[in-house]
């Protein structure tokens, strides 16, 4: 072998080490049974997409972190950058072998050349659900829901859901006259975690002149509880309409289940994108809120217009999975688990291996994970193995056991042994041991 | 809305229906479960790497197939085409973070611009699994185990493990003089079951001469069981050696765990590939062998000699997914599901959807996956949607229902029904409706 080549990865990309890959799959595999628990259906589109789909016309900020290429038949191609862009596709191509309204879930990998600063990665996973052919507030509601049933079923127990509704910011706008500046004054206020108060004031004025910056501003922020903001919000937009009773409603639909501690009407928040047409909301972690929403979305009144004339509206949210775990770190919660192995089976002859191969079938048979140390290496090696990849319990089958026809269990870290017993009795006492029924 | 572009996919590349993606899905789930149970870990690695990582000095077949193009950064990058080089490169850069013997297993996609007739994608699902650091015939027997069991487990019945020894060819090819031309007559050999045995004796002919394609012809011969085809290689090869003595272990191993009946030693098996130096199989479906090895690997010397000079020897196996799930299809398996819902509540009256809701977070927190339909529509067409999303009950919340606190509960297949019957009681029913304990 020549130069040998340095085994590095690309900025912004990441190896998962067993640990972290485990506490993945057990994330990933929690929301599923929460999505399909609540009749969403799973979908799965290509990486690749002609970048004509991906981009449409083009021009906006997210095109710059596309990755794009050829391919090898000339096609001008690129890696998907979010997964609401090819459900939009998705739903136009098959529209035909789908029913209406139609729950999907899609968790998947997207890449972003972005920057990679702030701990952002460039390939990442995203947790999308939406319902889609409904322009319901009971689809609104059942969002609201699942997102909360979402993170409470991964073990965050403080957070927020702040929403709002894009309606009646509108109505607002138009009732001072800036309608025409909307999606300035959406971009700007969306900042104002980011930049404060005083400086979306100044972004404000020059967009809407001082007087309307004030009461942008105004508007922006909560008072007193979700029926006192909402009454206000009414008044800001020149009274009740659409919007305002479906808040009314949706607040009515919480008190009923009894959930409405997890929402605040928030009006501050507005989503940056323009295509949001009605409720739109964010979640943060009540003890850190700054690492900023680990849950967002709204409604929207056309998801697939670029692809169908079909007016499709939908409603739904999206989970920063990567942030969430990274946040769940912070808070102290690491993966427990190094390796899903129960017991490890010791080798120790070369003569027994069948016979460790036999008691590991036995024991997996019986419902326990099992491995076998493949060579009759010294035993504190074999040991230190064990212990290296998280092993509770360790059976020992020595010349002695074979002709007893028994084996020696013993748990690892607080030595209590149950001296040759038959690999039935094993596997009870390995259960015992382990807590499991 | 200008011009409208069309939803179009990629040749080669695919969307997901929900019952495609949840078959998919619970084979993948049912992959790792098993594997974990043999104390296999997972890990994962990056779509897009340096290309010099993944291609080395480059020039072989594969490089053609390759997804590769500069970043925003000027990197040449590109798309993984297996997972077996992204583990090589793993291994080295995470060494020191691991143990030996590492066993993992990777469910993942990977990428190759291939010709797409014959079902052939160019996005698709490998599954591999693998252990490293450690030369036993204990490991050798265990991944052959572990290949019968993930079959078996996803429910295919009938199938043959062909396997046969690299060491001994080698060994046979040095016996009669054509050692220097081992790497032409593996990858002529390889060819047999697609272009026939005239042919390959043709071109043995013009590699070793007419004499020795003959020998090799008779050598890649199986000649009745297990112990005759084993003594005939070893009297080709010159005599035992560590590689027959090998064969006879792991023989005894299959008939030790009473599994001999799925292992076929055929010579004839031999992989294209430079790379394996022990063992080598594969695996055919009895009923539908014409569509090729569904689960191929064997054992190698040198895993990461590109990267580090520590030898890392190992084996291990890779199960072509879209290939075996294209052939359970072929073989009459439809996938089931085209939804996890085991009960729809209907939406009789707007001004109930709160009583749905309740009544469908009472059936989740009974263990029952449940979805509430979004809006007051007729009822047939409420029905046609239950019907095609495969839902197999349905609940009725009407003003009677509300008045006296219960729910009526229908079997929307058999008509079945209990009448105002209590939630409790309901989530009882659907349990023994659905057959689920």
């Amino acid at each position: 072998m020549a130069k040998r080549i340095e085994p590095r990865v690309l900025k912004g990309f990441r190896d998962f080490l067993p640990a972290q890959e485990l506490e993945r799959k057990r994330i990933t595999h929690i929301l599923e049974s929460i999505f399909e628990n609540f009749g969403f259906v799973p979908i799965d589109t290509p990486i690749l997409e002609y970048t004509e789909v991906l981009l449409g016309k083009g021009g906006g900020e997210t095109d710059k972190q596309v990755y794009r290429f050829t391919d090898h038949g000339g096609r001008d191609v690129a890696m998907r950058y979010d997964l609401t862009v090819p459900f939009a596709r998705f739903m136009a191509a098959n529209r035909s072998a789908l029913y209406l309204p139609f729950k999907r879930y899609h968790i998947s990998r997207v890449f972003r050349g972005e920057n990679t600063q702030r701990g952002r990665y460039r390939e990442f996973i995203q947790c999308d659900f939406d319902i889609v052919g409904t322009d319901s507030h009971s689809a609104d509601f059942e969002i609201l829901l699942l997102m909360r049933r979402s993170l409470l079923a991964l073990g965050v127990e403080r957070f927020t859901i702040r929403l709002s509704h894009r309606g009646i910011f509108n109505r607002f706008l138009a009732h001072i006259g800036v309608s025409d500046r909307s999606a300035e004054v959406l971009r700007t206020v969306d900042k104002l975690a980011k930049i404060g108060r005083d400086e979306v004031h100044a972004q404000l004025s020059e967009i809407a002149g001082p007087e309307n910056a004030g009461r942008i501003l105004e508007y922006i922020t909560a008072e007193g509880g979700f029926g006192e903001t909402l009454a206000k919000l009414e008044r800001f937009a020149g009274g009740p309409g659409e919007d305002t009773q479906r808040l009314a409603t949706l607040r009515n639909y919480m008190h009923e289940l009894g959930v409405e501690g997890t929402y605040v009407l928030d009006p501050s928040i507005t989503r940056g994108l323009d295509y949001y047409t009605g409720i739109v909301f964010e979640t943060f972690l009540d003890e850190l809120p700054a690492i900023g929403s680990v849950c967002s979305g709204g409604r929207y009144n056309d998801l697939a217009s670029l692809y169908t004339k079909e007016e499709i509206p939908g409603v739904g949210a999206s989970i920063g999975l990567d942030r969430l775990l990274a946040a769940l770190e912070e808070l102290g919660r690491k993966p427990e688990r190094s390796s899903g192995t129960a017991i490890i089976v010791f080798c120790m002859d070369e003569s027994l291996i069948a016979e460790c191969h036999k008691a590991a079938e036995f024991f997996r048979n019986a419902g326990l994970s099992c491995e076998v140390y493949p060579e009759p290496k010294k035993l504190a090696q074999q040991f230190a193995f064990a212990e290296k990849k998280g092993i509770p319990l360790g059976v020992f089958i020595g010349q002695n056991e074979v002709a007893s026809g028994t084996v020696t269990l013993k748990n690892l870290s607080t030595r209590e042994s149950h001296d040759r017993i038959t690999s039935a009795e094993a596997a009870v006492r390995a259960k015992e041991m382990l807590g499991t029924p």
